[in-house]
């Protein structure tokens, strides 16, 4: 913990206040703070606060090993059910806490509504996932009001993962999708201007084709994208650039989601199945375009798991990208 | 109960397995079987499952009655009232249930998403009655991912009786209702594209005029309409042509709901006010123009009632249609 | 109470009976009564009835104390979280006996579905303004039902004040909010077409300018404006007539809502703070164009008030507004 120890100090020396973040904007294709110097994101999704809350793991020192990996970055993914049984005062509380607890780790906050399915028709993947177009909409002028202004609070990711599942949740096409989320930029923007808006696209947030004749309808926003291993067959490069990569030229991208596990790890299943050569060859893709990023999930249970336990002790995934922030954050 | 124990011998021997009668598809205006054999439909509506289990009649001998009736169909009206109180998990056990007994007793099944009103506005007749857009959808993806190439499920009927109740529920356009019906039919077909979605028309699934203009932008779908005798003024015929019995040129066509009663019987209404006259009528008119049929309802307190009692003693509805599918099923 | 009981007694002995007030409809620019005379409607909001029951105060001595202040109308606040809480029958309970009795006084009634937000989007100002757009058809439905034929409920105010509270709670244009009135025009006439849908423009209905261009596609209507003081700098009046005032030269106006109190009362808060310089200007304004209003708010808590407490002793806009209506009202 020494390390961890000195880091810290080295973060509240540096800021004038645990919350202060210096602010974060975009400009063209990158993200940039407050001195003019560009920044990328690289970090770790934890778990729902909901779920660490009540495993007895919530409190600074989570938020601090985090930032011991060498992070900058961290992602609260929000699940719609967990929103509604604590109640919107109870978890709010808890987002408090991680903006503060982060900020004063010097990672700066990615907010993400974490449902996944189809929200033009509301059929979503499973239960733990559902909302409703109304419901998202007050959960983002809710969270916008909250936070307006907190430089910490640097991304609000508006819809985790879009998808029909082959059509089984019903249609859904980028262009009604990205009607929903201009919906949502309008939400934050009026709140909190200041806070970027990331947008996912189609394919459980994998394919931002759609960008490149019918882009967002608003500036200043980011595009996501969750480049799990098994989405398309080797070599995967060219099928990223086609299909993701692109978008980089243009606008910051941030792969908010990937990770890998072996096939008989705890919870292995496609599309997450692979090992540390799509680490290698997804850091190399990420590293070359200046696409910000956050494997999925600093948890000891949901998978790809990146820490074995509550020790913190690593996964293979867990160390190789541990190791890739501390070579890659300055 | 000789004849019906003689009956289910026959299908059971005849079947690989009870669950395993033979897929039925469209063909242009019929419906086709496995053999390429046109099959006609005439059975009954039962009461909703939750309903028929809480009156403590839910089992077997129910379907084996029906069937002994002469009936190879057998419809299930899901309230959305009773599929919440009883909860997902709770209300399919009833549908596995159903469809396995009807598979034993050589009956297929249509699952009926019991609603009357208007899903635009979401304003419904009553509070049985009462669902959404979402749910809507949420009930068909889960009910196609559960029965998903089971032949015994032949039907998906997609909304029972839409209808703007003159207004007083809002506007509703066929343009209207066919795009919702539309979006389901992507649904159920996208899990499961063996089972036929069923669509009524406006007025209570009495009007399908729309169909003549603007049909359902897809294949291999069939209208349902329901007729009940007070629809219309006699002399029914010409007016049933022109409003539903066109269809039956050109598209399978199931009326799902019909039937008739005295207006001193218990529970009588309009527009089900006849007699045997209209029975007679309507199955000529079936029969001339292949049409399939299932009166409602085989239960002794909703009307038109078809049995006196859970004894099964046929009221005189009942004793009508039950010879009429004893002549004319094979 | 000697001057109360005489008016009463006037009314009871020119009504037929206690809630037979002649109907009133609209004609050109004006309510015209079946005497084919005009009818200006001067009046109050009481508090949500729900919150007057649980005050204690629910009874016939409320309508008749109104109706002793002058006034010949009364507006029902109905707040969706108060409508969902009681309960559809227990709240329209309350409506029924507040029928009851404002016509036994004779006061008409405006019932205002008394939403604050984006109908649009199903975002609110706060929890007991949310709702949704099938709650609020099918209330109107439920509520168009109750009252079909019953003249003196004169008025359905449809959604109390549309707003996108400065795009925090979403995109709100007049031609999206006027479609969602049309349709619950729709809803109420074909049900009750005797009583006049009012309809509120964009900023808490306070600004009819979308009116000018792009009126309401239904006859028969009234629009509505709550103009209270600090919607705009002085001198108000040519912004009046600029926002809301042109669309008295062409149809009814109703503004039921406004209202004034000092900035050390209790509950004071923009937009309200004023004095009786306010009160004369836009009585005044009224007057000139046959503008019919209805302050709020006839409740000792909540604010602005026009009593002091349940002794009805009134505040410094209840004796304004009270010595308008006894001044103006026959
Ligand atoms: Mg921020
Ligand atoms: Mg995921
Ligand atoms: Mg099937
Ligand atoms: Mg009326
Ligand atoms: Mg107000």
């Amino acid at each position: 913990m020494t390390r961890h120890l000195l880091l810290l100090a080295t973060i509240v020396a540096a800021l004038p206040a645990a919350a202060q973040l210096p602010a974060v904007h975009v400009e063209g294709n990158r993200f940039v703070n407050e001195a003019g110097e560009t920044v990328v994101f690289r970090g770790v999704s934890i778990a729902d606060p909901d779920k660490v809350e009540r495993d007895g793991q919530w409190g600074p020192a989570l938020f601090e090993e985090v930032a011991d990996w060498g992070a900058n970055v961290v992602r609260l993914p929000v699940h719609p059910r967990a929103w509604r049984a604590r109640g919107e005062e109870g978890y709010l509380e808890l987002l408090d806490q991680a903006v503060e607890w982060a900020g004063a780790a010097g990672l700066y906050v990615v907010i993400d509504w974490h449902s996944i399915g189809n929200l033009r028709t509301e059929v979503f993947q499973h239960p733990m996932y559902e909302t409703s177009k109304g419901e998202t909409a007050r959960f983002w002028r809710t969270v916008s009001q909250r936070y307006a202004g907190n430089p910490t609070v640097a991304f609000y990711e508006l819809f985790n993962e879009p998808t029909s599942y082959n059509g089984t949740l019903g249609r859904l096409s980028w262009h009604e999708h990205r009607e929903l989320m201009e919906d949502l930029i309008d939400i934050v923007r009026a709140s909190d201007p200041g806070t970027i808006p990331l947008v996912g696209g189609l394919d459980w947030s994998y394919d931002l084709s759609g960008v490149r004749e019918d882009p967002v309808r608003a500036e200043g926003i980011a595009y996501v994208t969750h480049p799990y291993p098994q989405k398309r067959e080797r070599p995967w490069e060219p099928k990223w650039e086609e299909t993701w990569g692109f978008v980089a030229d243009t606008y910051p991208l941030f792969a908010t989601e990937l990770g890998f596990m072996s096939a008989d790890g705890p919870g292995a299943h496609i599309p997450v199945i692979s090992d540390e050569t799509y680490g290698e060859a997804i850091v190399a893709f990420f590293e070359a375009r200046g696409i910000s990023w956050a494997p999925w999930v600093f948890d000891p249970q949901w998978s790809p798991q990146m820490i074995q336990s509550w020790d913190f002790e690593p996964t293979v995934q867990g160390a190789f990208f541990r190791d890739a922030m501390r070579r890659l954050n300055d």
